[in-house]
């Protein structure tokens, strides 16, 4: 059984997430969405939040499990017995960060490969922090976040300012 | 009347920004000049200061007007007329992330387009930090800032430290 | 008056092409789509063809003009009274090349200022040379080219090899 | 059963397409070498040769199959049910050809989606031009093409100036 | 007698550095390797301690030595008699910044000349940041840091958090 | 003694190419510019011309030296005792290209360091291809080539077409 982890911040998860989620799935038998918690950056969501939405956004996808980790991601991916990591990519400079992070992963665990997907040409410009610059100032956020979760995230972000 | 908006910081106004507020304000009937107050960064000048500098600065344009502005940048263009934001871009980098605050501007204002200038050559290696961290540290910015305004940043960034 | 001119191969042209002069078109009082033709490369198409193509296709904006030129495009600018070349950006290495030959305009004739656009997200993956590619092979090309002249466009690439 | 395709001129094979044959070969249940014929190019190798050399460097890897193929890649994956394209990524300018070439691909085949891996360090430099580039001028191969038809290929790129 | 000036912050020396201190003092006289102590950023080890680290990992090259610097390096430059700047390139990012550092420094200082070495592509995906995150998280360091202080490095960063 | 080349095309020099030459050799004590003809590619001047141009243009520099060269650049530096080629990075698709080269050529001779300089800020728009392109369209070229040899270029070019 083929297993990748699909690892990130996911401060909060939008429909660019979303999209590789879906494809990615389909390439492997068992896909972990992996929430990193990093105590170096404070996040605009918990931990337990981000781990929420996507789940409630991911309930239709069975072969897709969400979890949270701190650590290593070489080590995780050991312990899960995975044999890729998936990133997403969106532009050149995604491509340059990710590529020295694919070559140091490897470099920790020889067995482990990532694979990298382009995002959808219609989420190319979408990222967590434009969602919440967009939510805090009023503007609608329904062209990036999935649908279910939209008005958790909005009231969400609003109050937190 | 072809109304356009050029954004920043200018934290502070250097040659290479008057350099593209000239060369755009020839091109649209009205030239906006917008100081973004942004509560997450914390600028080395107040909005009060910059939008002052940039008045000075930009005196003999007849068309052009300085103004500070805080929430979403495509409400503010709505709201003001505009038909399109100038950017000035200096390197790939630039390219990259105005690429997406583009898209994004039309996906929540669709009449809104962004103008991209070739910042001039003997500007390219100009940034407000490279100002400031010159100016700090006791260098000359006479080559990167207007000169009615020199002595009145150095005096100030000094100051601040 | 502000005249614009955009120039380009357009061999043949695309939708994204189509995009870029529906935009320059709103921002400009008159706009003339220039159509080189370059001893040095070998079009699919001639030059009165590729201005056939896009005369059909802008049919609808009166302040749309299509002329073939050959030369130094400063020079040409000049002629015309142009205050501005348009180009469309799709990707790092289009800005690279552009930004050289911006500079040299400039050098060439500093009136002369160039304005960048950036491509549509949904056509930037799209360049001529993948509409003649697809076409060639017997793909479809709907989703790549102005409707009104596909039939003609694929009937000629394909009689053509 | 999970069928990926990889794609390339292999004009000839690297130790660089290789590394990338090897480590898609693990992720996928059957790999498909597929050596693109393309009447414009002039490969310095034919088409029977690149895949004979790719079958004698692949031939202990039994889930991997090498083929030619002319015409569109969209429509050779559906024909042989292959969920996935494989692509090794070096540098940023791969990158973003490959992009847009993954967007195009997508479009004419919407369940065809492109999977990258980034090149091994030790092979980011490797090229097919820099092998023939230093095999013409008498240089030594060894560390840059596999060593079972190096000879061959040496042989074959003198004799062939 | 030809004077360079490496500098960096070096948080801590990984080898990367290294191996672009022994290929700079192969190609200058003298070699002065410059740790930036800068009050803007909270280094891990203290400016004492980078050197430190430095000196017991340079102690074999009788050509080069280790100070720490605040201020401006075209003032430091000027001062040590250096006409050369060198920097390691590893990325297009790196590249950017680098380039406008470059440009800037000529300008304060036209003697001034900056000079590039790649980074051995072994070392392409190693920064000081990865090692710290590595050692953080309880991953061994020894492929990516100098093997005399490899265990000062670990017990420190450990300790640190 | 140190001993650099820098090797190109020359086709013709620019006054790009003489900036980096003048830097150049107040690095090293002899700077060979090693003109390559490359059965491949068809220059717009012989070699003989190139070599004539760059003597007459660096005439006043006594550690300078012009030679032709074709084969492999790992075996003709060996032959010369160099200890460094010197390149000039203007864009990140030079980087690109240039890195790549770099890492083939320590490969081929590990005592083969490549050193890059950064084309100054007036010159970063200048390419050999660009000169040549406005000449044959009867454009001036005197802000782009040296001035001694302006005439014989502007000359030879129109002549060839």
């Amino acid at each position: 059984m083929k297993i990748a982890i699909y690892p990130g911040s996911f401060d909060p998860v939008t429909l660019g997430h979303l999209d590789i989620i879906r494809r990615a799935s389909v390439m492997f038998d068992r896909l972990i969405v992996a929430v990193m918690h990093n105590q170096n950056k404070k996040p605009a969501f918990s931990a337990e939040e981000r781990v929420g939405f996507l789940k409630r956004t991911t309930a239709d996808l069975p072969n897709v499990e969400v979890e949270s980790f701190g650590g290593l991601l070489a080590d995780y991916a050991k312990q899960k017995n995975a044999c890729a990591i998936v990133k997403g990519l969106r532009a050149v400079s995604d491509f340059e960060y990710e590529f020295q992070m694919a070559l140091a992963n490897r470099k920790l665990n020889p067995e482990l490969d990532t694979v990298f997907l382009m995002t959808s040409a219609e989420y190319m410009y979408l990222s967590s922090s434009i969602v919440k610059d967009i939510a805090v100032h009023g503007g609608g956020v329904a062209d990036f976040v999935p649908e279910g979760i939209m008005q958790d995230i909005v009231r969400r972000i609003r109050k937190g300012e």
